[in-house]
């Protein structure tokens, strides 16, 4: 099943928040606009969004409202993503010119703090009061998450619950939040906002152990940048942590890495046979299937009128996704 | 007379928010936590607050209410800085190390988004739904500003309307937001709001300009880095466009150096001399002072009751501050 199946009800709705976001980043300066429109066309799942429609489904589902806090939460994430490029120096996301490439790293920065600002401004059109602190305090999470990850890079020696606590700031959260605005702002009862928000944590966890899963098994072609990049640049991820428990000499080798990086490049194609043999890939993927029952246990549990389908669809397919 | 001298009776108010700023940038996690102590500890004048303070006195000066848009406003300005150190490469900031240049990069670039998102979540706070859309749309232009100023750096014959258009979303822009909200959240009415609103804009206007001829007469140890510094980096603010315009010897031998930085860096000492011989000092004075005139003029036309002769004060001072 592909994601586009799951959601194909909430179709119209979707493309009328893609052009609100690119009505939104129509920049009165060319350059902005330029660099808005290119991250935009970039594309992506819009997986926030998708979050927020399908969470509002439990209370009086009204696009209007829904729109104001899903349009920044996609422009957070677009925002965030562009931060990251200059950050990870990337010239590729998604098998495109990063703006930090396509221009310079100094208009990507004034690109993704114009693009917060802009989400900021619209999240406060919402009538629900409670959506601009929820939004600031998850930008703020975020900020600590990218800073973790900064300083946990190349730290082979991490415990998983480190890399969990890392994948919450960078990825859950703001998936947790598009859960519960989606359910705050159809005006449903509290007790249905936490277990959505319980359930967008857990759905979350499972999108980017997948995502790490999907780094050492996807092709060039899907991922959009070469496979093994995250480890390459010392990222650790599940994968690579439990392969390294496994296999004492591809730890070894990953400790010749971590040490000088810039001396002992990783062996990206033996590295990711290791993590294969190691069985790390079954293993993750079990982790990632914990967190899918976690989530639809959450679904399960709430009581309000229950379109509970696609949001249980949609957790399989996370925990399941090819890319 | 010192700016210190200008809010003596202010004082209190003006430790408090510190204080308060000071609270809010102890992030959870410790390198955040000092990354932005130490942006905070670096100083500043804290012109924004004090803005609002002083236009707050017009109306029901509430400063709990006043904090509430004063301590985002130090922020947004505070998290602004720590992103141009990144983009400008610099190492030093008020004669301090940058977060830039003590940590790195990366480090800088997600505490300014912090600050930022910080300053957001507390402006959620204030009673005033305005408050919200005011910074998101302030915070929205400066980016544009910065994008400007990036894309005329080198650009030696660009008219004075240029650099004026610059400087007010540079910089006019935030003191002039910082006049509005303090009018704003002490219930003066539109009209005195409008007019505090553009008080803030000119005496914004004046601040820059004085801060651009200070560039070239003031002394290292009073500018915290040494003279000359914008335009051996490529801004050409007002004294040497003026300069340009009279001496044509010193205009070719920017081109010179703008035609290729790298291989014929600025001759600052030279530079700054024709500047001073060129009279564009004085005309930058001239230049500065009919901005602080229209500030007055703004100030005059308020009906409410009349504590002007502060903003007045202040007004004067940074027409003729010498560092």
């Amino acid at each position: 099943m592909k994601l586009a199946e799951i959601y194909r009800h909430l179709r119209p709705d979707i493309l009328q928040i893609e052009k609100e976001i690119e009505l939104q980043v129509q920049a009165e300066h060319p350059q902005l606009r330029e660099a808005s429109t290119h991250i935009l066309k970039a594309g992506g799942k819009r997986i926030r969004p998708i979050f927020v429609l399908l969470s509002a489904q439990y209370g009086d589902y009204d696009l209007n409202e829904i729109k104001k806090v899903a349009v920044p939460l996609e422009l957070i994430h677009m925002a965030s993503l562009v931060h990251d490029d200059v950050i990870d120096n990337a010239d590729l996301r998604r098998g495109k010119k990063t703006i930090k490439s396509k221009w310079d790293n100094r208009v990507a920065m004034y690109t993704g703090d114009y693009i917060f600002a802009k989400a900021t401004e619209i999240a406060t059109k919402s009538k629900y009061p409670q959506v601009h602190s929820i939004l600031a305090k998850a930008m703020q999470e975020m900020c600590i998450g990218e800073i973790e990850q900064i300083q946990d890079q190349y730290q082979l020696d991490q415990h998983v619950k480190q890399y969990l606590r890392r994948i919450r700031r960078k990825t859950a959260l703001l998936i947790s939040v598009s859960c519960e605005l989606g359910a705050l702002v159809s005006g449903t009862s509290a007790k249905t906002q936490h277990a959505l928000k319980m359930y967008g944590y857990y759905v979350g966890m499972a999108f980017q152990i997948t995502d790490d899963i999907l780094d050492f098994v996807g092709s060039e072609r899907e991922l959009g940048k070469p496979a093994g990049s995250d480890l390459a640049q010392g990222n650790v991820t599940y994968p690579a942590i439990y392969a390294m428990s496994k296999d004492r000499e591809f730890y070894q080798k990953m400790q010749e890495f971590a040490a000088e990086p810039s001396r002992y490049p990783l062996q990206v194609d033996d590295a990711i046979q290791s993590i294969k043999n190691s069985g790390a890939v079954e293993a993750s993927k079990d982790l990632a299937n914990k967190y899918v029952n976690k989530a639809n246990k959450m679904l399960y549990s709430i009581e309000e009128k229950e379109p509970a389908a696609s949001l249980e669809k949609i957790a399989q397919y996370i925990g399941n996704r090819k890319y």
